[in-house]
């Protein structure tokens, strides 16, 4: 009755045993798949070396993540922490260093199995905002776990705002030391990863007070257990802040400081510090700082938020052509999924979503690059534009990638609801990164606010940054478009998105002026713009995107088949976004009606043309089973019989007849008699 | 330094303790609460009775969800096997019978703590489909909860396909026995609730075979367990289909027959028969039984859909007023985050949502008996018309509570990721609402076909149901409005939503009908519509919750408080509709650029006249702080203070010292001698 037994992990290769409903869309392949693996690996020798690293750790049971759906928060920590002792001892036996691109791929591959995230960050900003004897001290333990921090900054009833932190460091001169509390419930630190049961130290960032002045935020590195048992040090309450919705692998904490009482030594002091007598010193630049910061924020989009979405469209794609469900002709077989426009309609924005992001998440890390290098230089002036770059990234990039991995999960209708299908666990992974390093509509806002800066630089004739020229360039006026293939063209569409974003901002920009003409304070007319400036910023970054996709095609011959097919994925991504807010594009009539259902056409008819590469486009994210860890995605697509492999292991099967004897029995021995 | 100690549960009172933040939002309310309420539970005296029920089961120790988010999946499947079998009890106990008022207020109260839920589906469908002798066997062991029953109807492989359904029912003249088999994998019984652990009894679907032929799909009722022992009986492997994203409560489970013997008169047989020579007889109507299918889909929305997205609303608001983030004046303290624009932005549509469902769902449930009061006649004429209607509204409730729930939840931020929130399993408990009892797509073009037929009758000037009446008397003009005041006109915005849904209907028909003439057949034509079909459905449905808001506000009087402010929420709801899918309202010019700024102004203003009531509007809810079991969204306000606690009794707070002693130890003892 069963299909053919095949391992639960088979190896990411065409095997024998593929499922013919996908092996055969794996025929006559239009492009060369391993050519678009390189891409993504920016070179085929890291793709290379990808694979060798994925199939060290693949090879090596310890970090097996088979029975990851099954276990709950605290073994999923546990096991976190043993995985992360562990791939410490490998690396070293590999010879894979830190920081190398071994590292990053084992980080990848494990990401959601490994503890002791936020000790890279507590030693990154040991590092950033140290002094040498600081970082002299407490980086050598550090690197080899002797001691384990974490970074507090986050309280109960503070996120984003950073000024309005309320723990406070206050230093008395008579003992040379800075005494350290939560004044109130909401100061208690909260969230920080690693804290909640893990940490010894931690980066805490309070309020300065020096003779009763508030000199702002400063970070201090506080002991905050003992290092012989654990037990929390003098002043000291902490925990764990208990279920998630994921991450169960991290041990976000709680933190209360009562008098708890720091050397003078321990204030982070690369850019202040505070002298024997509590006179306060500044030094040097924080601009170089700034970078250490937005680096997380940088790097996070390719390396961990858009595999989240490619992860999704790989499970959801493929599971697609082996899900079949009534007939698309009467008396025909029952049809793939995949085969309806509905599902068409639903995964395909979502597949060319991922490599959008892709592409302007490299731009962003490129201009991140050129910025760094500038500012050891001395050189500060990109960094507002970088600012509002990364800011608006991460917030577009995070989510549309949110949004898509869900419409994925959906798209598996009930067993996308199943943990084993690998999706509900994405989801729980993604969704946060709107929170995270920055909520999302206040980094908009901030995007928002140097946009509005910028326009008003534009309209005095003021040279411009790079990623807003447009503003000075554009003429409104109505898009040339006339037949379907116009629409096809690149120029046309960017043109269009550059069209709507700056009609938004101009928007917003002569609200704002209206309301302070009529007397609003620039407070008051501000928030009640924020609606129409978000909008605004949004539609900027969405011109990016679309703008540095357009871009990645020029690098590919026209004619080539990776160019082709790229350029397929750039119009679907496009045209979806006309197509699904066209209210922005047809107003001033820019876009007609006409124009509007030309578009609606012309984004159809791409549906159906990518749907013939849809298994390999997902094939070429190059995700192996173990990564994937998905019932319904695997390579070979037997997505019926692992669940079923599957489902029979979970410990729901493995209690005993407990409930039955306690509950059931003594109700069905009343059926014995009459049945 | 911690808040003054509440109990975790207060009473949902107004009382002396309540967060001054909160309590301001209560005082000069602008209308009566309790009005409101009555009129959301359809009368003071329910009400009355509502809340009687809830302090019973809110006095009752064993009926406690307080421990709920630290139990995992095998915890709470035993607590809800618990509490129902105790509630029965209760019941009993308190003289509440079946199928009263009482009943659904403790399901209502209990809801995702209750397990046998797919026994009550179990004796519907015997009700429905079964003989009076089956009635008289098996309804008085099943009320009595004697033998329990589970609906076993999906399968691995098939959902909403019923035709596609594979399990085979062999008569076998000789033993006079139906065989029951499941023949491939993909078509063992998975995801039936009460099926993995817990059932005796199911009512199997299965194609019937009589001498070679196949006769469809019929209904048996099967012993699946021993009721001696629970072990399978013979023929019988079944088992729990593991992890989910949520309803832990329910016990879903797979089941796979090999041979399995059925006695004949097992076949439920209201409407078809197997004789004992094996002739196949048909009789009555089985029209009337659709009803008793549909009824469940009707009856889930107000039941459960749209108080989910209650339920969310009321978490957010409440907690949007006691938390403060950043100023909105330089130098003012931190402000509530409701008092940004954004902040309204995110959250009043989905008050307004709230409501806006209620009333559709009390409509559809009134159209419903209508319907089932003339079938009960013999007059099936309106059933076509009750199918599109109870599908489409389905479909758009379902997805706007879902989509609104996600909203709330993220509104909260990173405390929203926190399952104590209660948000996240508010989440989990309402997405699955848009697969099961109909997958949305599927269901929105079953409407969107009903709704073709109606259009092409209104052309040929045949005479239209009443929820399509709309489609012979639209002229397509302009909009007329001109001022603000004027989008605030109900006519005015119902004509916008009527006019959007039947210019997208005869789009798709018009569409349908040039593929047909250049030579499509009538699937493949079908199919290549559907994305536009679904998007018209959509469009109707809408149209038919604004119609049917507006009508709710013909009830009350113009210039009372109730009338005023269920006309803001009208206004918003169909305002936001607008904002939000401008595109759609301007095509052929119906609104001008000029008109669709106007809305956005009468919206956003909007936001900061519902500003007021906001908090009111939700306790106008009244959900118990029991029934809501959020640490943010307590009655009083007491949200920080509430994580805390709650986050202090979390399991991950009281596993020992074992990953220290096996883990950290080691490398932290390194440095010991350097620090």
């Amino acid at each position: 009755m069963e299909a053919k037994k095949t391992n639960i992990f088979s190896p990411n290769s065409p095997g024998q045993n593929v499922n013919p409903d996908l092996d055969i869309e794996r025929k006559n392949i239009s492009f060369p798949i391993e050519h678009l693996t390189n891409i993504l690996d920016n070179g085929a020798n890291n793709t290379k070396l990808r694979r060798e690293v994925e199939a060290v750790l693949e090879a090596d049971p310890e970090f097996s993540q088979e029975n990851q759906y099954f276990q709950n928060q605290n073994e999923r920590y546990e096991s976190a922490v043993r995985k992360t002792v562990y791939l410490s001892q490998k690396m070293a036996k590999m010879g894979w260093i830190e920081d190398s691109p071994e590292q990053n791929y084992c980080f990848k591959f494990l990401s959601d199995n490994l503890a002791f995230g936020l000790h890279i960050i507590f030693m990154k900003s040991i590092l950033a905002l140290g002094t040498d004897e600081q970082i002299d001290k407490w980086i050598p333990l550090a690197k080899k776990n002797f001691i384990l921090g974490t970074y507090a900054q986050t309280e109960l009833g503070h996120g984003s705002n950073l000024r309005g932190l309320e723990t406070t460091a206050t230093f008395d001169v008579a003992t040379q030391k800075f005494i350290l509390n939560t004044p109130t419930l909401s100061a208690m630190k909260w969230w920080p990863g690693d804290l909640g049961r893990t940490a010894s130290h931690a980066v805490v960032f309070a309020q300065l007070y020096l003779k009763g002045r508030c000199y702002g935020m400063h970070p201090f590195i506080v002991q905050i257990r003992s290092l012989r048992d654990h037990s929390p040090c003098q002043g000291i309450t902490l925990g764990d802040i208990g279920p998630k919705m994921g991450f169960d692998n991290v041990d976000n904490g709680f933190l209360i400081l009562k008098n708890v009482h720091v050397p003078r030594e321990n204030m982070l002091a690369k850019f202040s510090q505070v002298l024997p007598d509590g006179q306060y010193k500044k030094q040097g630049s924080e601009k170089i700082n700034y970078l250490t910061m937005v680096v997380i924020r940088v790097t996070i989009l390719r390396g961990s938020i858009v595999p989240c979405l490619m992860k999704a469209c790989t499970i959801a794609i493929r599971y697609s052509v082996v899900r079949r469900q009534s007939e698309l002709k009467p008396g025909d077989p029952e049809a793939k999924i995949l085969d309806y426009q509905t599902q068409q309609q639903k995964l395909f924005p979502q597949l060319a979503t991922a490599y959008a992001f892709h592409f302007s998440s490299a731009y962003l890390e490129k201009t991140f690059e050129k910025c760094y290098n500038q500012t050891k230089e001395g050189k500060f002036d990109l960094l507002p534009e970088l600012h509002a770059l990364a800011a608006g990234l991460k917030v577009i990039t995070t989510e549309y990638c949110s949004a898509g991995v869900e419409v994925c999960r959906r798209a598996c209708g009930g067993h996308g609801y199943s943990l084993l299908s690998g999706l509900p666990s994405i989801y729980t992974k993604v969704i946060p990164s709107c929170t995270y390093e920055g909520e999302n509509t206040i980094l908009l806002l901030q995007t928002a606010r140097f946009l509005i800066k910028c326009y008003g630089m534009a309209q005095m004739g003021q040279p411009l940054p790079s990623s807003v020229a447009y503003f000075s360039s554009v003429v409104f006026g109505k898009c040339q478009a006339q037949g379907k293939n116009d629409f096809l063209n690149p120029d046309i569409y960017t043109d269009a998105y550059k069209h709507r974003a700056l009609r938004f901002i101009r928007n917003a920009a002569m609200k704002l002026q209206q309301l302070v003409q009529a007397g609003k304070t620039q407070h008051e007319a501000w928030n009640q713009c924020t609606v129409q400036l978000a909008r605004a910023a949004m539609a900027h970054c969405h011109y990016i995107v679309i703008q540095k996709f357009a871009e990645e095609l020029g690098k590919h011959a026209k004619g080539s088949a990776i160019g082709r097919i790229l350029k397929n994925l750039c119009d679907l991504f496009a045209l979806h976004g006309i197509f699904s807010n066209a209210g922005d594009f047809m107003q001033d009539a820019y876009f007609s009606t006409e124009q509007i259902d030309r578009v609606t056409e012309t984004y159809l008819d791409l549906l159906a043309v990518i749907r013939r590469d849809a298994v390999p486009l997902v094939d070429a994210f190059d995700f192996s089973d173990a990564l994937l860890n998905s019932a319904l995605g695997s390579y070979d697509g037997h997505a019926y019989q692992r669940l079923y492999e599957w489902a029979k292991k979970s410990p729901t099967n493995h209690q005993g007849d407990r409930v039955f004897k306690t509950y059931l029995k003594p109700l069905f021995q009343n059926a014995l008699s009459k049945l």
